[in-house]
């Protein structure tokens, strides 16, 4: 030990001279603490669920009597059972994990070849895709925020208002943003403004942004995307050398055969586009956690020395070096998604949501309320009634009906004199909530 | 649609301006495309085990009537099967999966109470670990990444020589580091050397570091710090205001009783230092994938404006927002390593190891051969014969035994001359190689 309990003065020397650039800070305190990331300060109080969760305890704390009667259409979570062929294939592969003969260690970090294949044969058939442009991971909440590790600093973020917080909250995390404003509003944040006018599809703005996020079908507004919609974005995002960073977590509950699924059946975006893919709202894989990327190997951004680098490259490396790979049971039972049975098993599960969906449409409807989405997707967007607020609707619906809804004002300014309704839930569920929505606005 | 075809002029107008100080680069690059995070372009080409897969691929292709005979001995991965109490909890779990009542959707983005609670029952009694200081994730290399988000620029970051390469890839893709020269050494890394002489254990420096990664037991060298040792480590980060990053992922592998297996054995640690660890080497779960964090709610850094923040609040805003929990059923089967009969299994799997890592241990020392660690944990460190070395050394055992080690070099410039042998295989196999290492000096 070359210490022996004596503490070098903090102030004196420095004899190792970290790299220039490096030292900013340190300049104005020399002798300080580890720093922290201040970005996290910027970020406003409480992720939206959490603060939701934090009203909803306070409320059934005051009032026992009617916390068993809460009904939560709130966090776009699923409430019926894996498929039975995804539960068959993960206790074959939890017995494969119990022999050494078919024990499974790590296995590729960018996912098994089984399920990247399958992806590829299932979900993007004559797209252009190959397998080893999907990479598999434990959830597209992860890959939405993950992926802004290979972006540089410095590009001009667009992101639709209302919009997934998450997609905002990684930027201002991740120093792309200055300081928010009382709303929410970030500087520095490309915001397209999505409402009734535009059907709640961003147009395509007239300055040029670096990055854009969609999401279609939208969290949370149950809008889609036209295919000349989707063409336009395109055509955008070549045009200004810009990628489109594509959340299709959806896709499975689009309804309408003219909606494309993909950005990949848009001509172009092979060159400018990386999509989200999930398990979880399909397949139900909230808590057993898969999803995937897609990153086609044409898609290319510029280093600082002016060259094109693959974005695809830049991904599999951060995906070798901080991500381990998915779990193999949970490879599996993703796998089994995409057989004939497991095909047809989650075809009646988003038939279940979309019934509901539909219900809750017609009630909404039915109560005098101006009424989005739900067609092609598991979210029904609600105005409020004349003269509320987004969280006093939240109140409302939680305080007269004990339903949880989510204020559409927690996803952005834009969002403010809306809510959302989840689809996700029971039958029994959401008929009750159905009526309830009913005795409340007469 | 505002759009209609019309491709706005790239160059004309910035009628959004994005906050100040984000625009340095592009004032260069006006029309730029999507910047890439350029410090991706430092790190070295491949990282360390995709290149020895690469050289036993080579090898299997030039010579396949000697592939068959090929052993790996050089990544850390397992190779017996899940203990039953794991299987066990798993299949259950998987059943939970199957019907309505019992169903999981999303989880705490924490971990479930359950697991955080014997965690910190079975590994922190005794210690002052409350279970909420507890971050269940699915792995510990995505964990010792991703929680450089937490930390700010400008740090001092001290790493050992050899070291864990993940360490400090996620560094410099960080941008933490300038480049690295001809033997991957990286400008702005405090390097904290490790040899026969301390038997690599690093000192304690005289300079000031903020960020410390210390990983006991060590990968790759097996080394173990004693208790004065970690104390002397523990007083350094108290006076220097400064964080360790404890990676305590072999700790089960200890045998003797007189070395600490947590930092927080030490006594004022819970004021500066988080603890990594795992189920992959204790429980097998490589290919399963669970582990977790312990960050102390006393531990804290200083942002700008100067104030201490804790970083347990700032990494639980990290797990809620970029995260959405480990797996169910891989949680429960985490959980059931901390049963009787789990623990007794574990038990048989580390004494599993430990036996083979004495035999390779004997075997070096037999063939002349410098050898360090395998004694409280998985890995013997070997330094290689006179004049070779380290790929002069993997390309040897490949080429003459057919025995895949990994080269001390990959580690850090300190590793050169050495070599790995992990002690994760059958006893069958490890006999084998013991007779190969015997055959190949005589």
């Amino acid at each position: 030990m070359g210490f022996g309990g004596r503490i070098p003065p903090l102030l004196d020397y420095f004899p190792c001279q970290p790299a220039a650039g490096l030292r900013g800070r340190r300049a104005l305190h020399v002798a300080a603490m580890a720093a922290i990331n201040s970005n996290f300060l910027k970020l406003k109080a409480g992720y939206l669920f959490p603060e939701i969760a934090r009203r909803v305890q306070a409320y059934s704390a005051a009032h026992p009597d009617l916390a068993a009667r809460i009904i939560r259409c709130g966090i776009g979570d699923v409430t019926e059972p894996l498929p039975p062929a995804a539960i068959a294939a993960m206790h074959a592969a939890v017995d494969e994990m119990a022999t050494r003969d078919t024990f499974k260690g790590y296995g590729p970090e960018q996912g098994y070849e089984f399920l990247r294949q399958a992806i590829v044969d299932h979900q993007f058939a004559g797209l252009g895709i190959a397998a080893d442009e999907v990479f598999i991971s434990d959830g597209s909440k992860c890959d939405t925020g993950n992926i802004l590790d290979i972006f540089g600093k410095g590009n001009v973020i667009a992101i639709t208002d209302p919009v997934y917080p998450v997609y905002v909250d990684t930027n201002v995390m991740a120093g792309n943003t200055g300081d928010a404003d009382a709303n929410g509003t970030y500087q520095g944040l490309l915001y397209l403004p999505c409402n009734a006018a535009n059907h709640f599809v961003a147009d395509v703005p007239a300055q040029k942004a670096d990055l854009i996020y969609l999401c279609f079908p939208n969290n949370p507004t149950g809008a889609v995307a036209t295919r000349p919609q989707l063409e336009a974005w395109v055509k955008y995002a070549k045009a200004n050398d810009a990628i489109i960073l594509f959340d299709a977590a959806y896709e499975a509950f689009i309804q309408d055969p003219a909606i494309p699924h993909s950005i990949f059946e848009i001509e172009g975006a092979r060159d400018c586009a990386i999509e989200f893919r999930s398990f979880s709202k399909n397949g139900g894989f909230t808590g057993t956690r898969c999803a995937y990327v897609i990153i086609p190997k044409s898609v290319t951004g510029s280093a600082e020395d002016g060259s094109r680098v693959p974005f695809h490259q830049l991904w599999s490396r951060r995906h070798s070096t901080k991500f381990n790979g998915a779990s193999y049971p949970v490879q599996k039972a993703a796998a089994a998604i995409f057989s004939v049975e497991g095909q047809s098993q989650v075809s009646a599960l988003i038939a279940h949501y979309m019934g509901n969906a539909n219900l809750l449409r017609e009630a909404a409807a039915a109560a005098g309320l101006p009424v989005f989405g739900g067609e092609n997707a598991p979210y029904v967007w609600v105005g409020c009634p004349a003269g509320l607020s987004s969280w006093d609707m939240f109140d409302k619906m939680l305080g007269e009906a004990q339903v949880v809804i989510t204020p559409g004002s927690g996803f952005g300014s834009a969002g403010e004199g809306y809510f959302r309704i989840s689809a996700f839930n029971s039958r029994t569920n959401v008929e009750e909530v159905c009526r309830r929505l009913k005795a409340l606005v007469e």
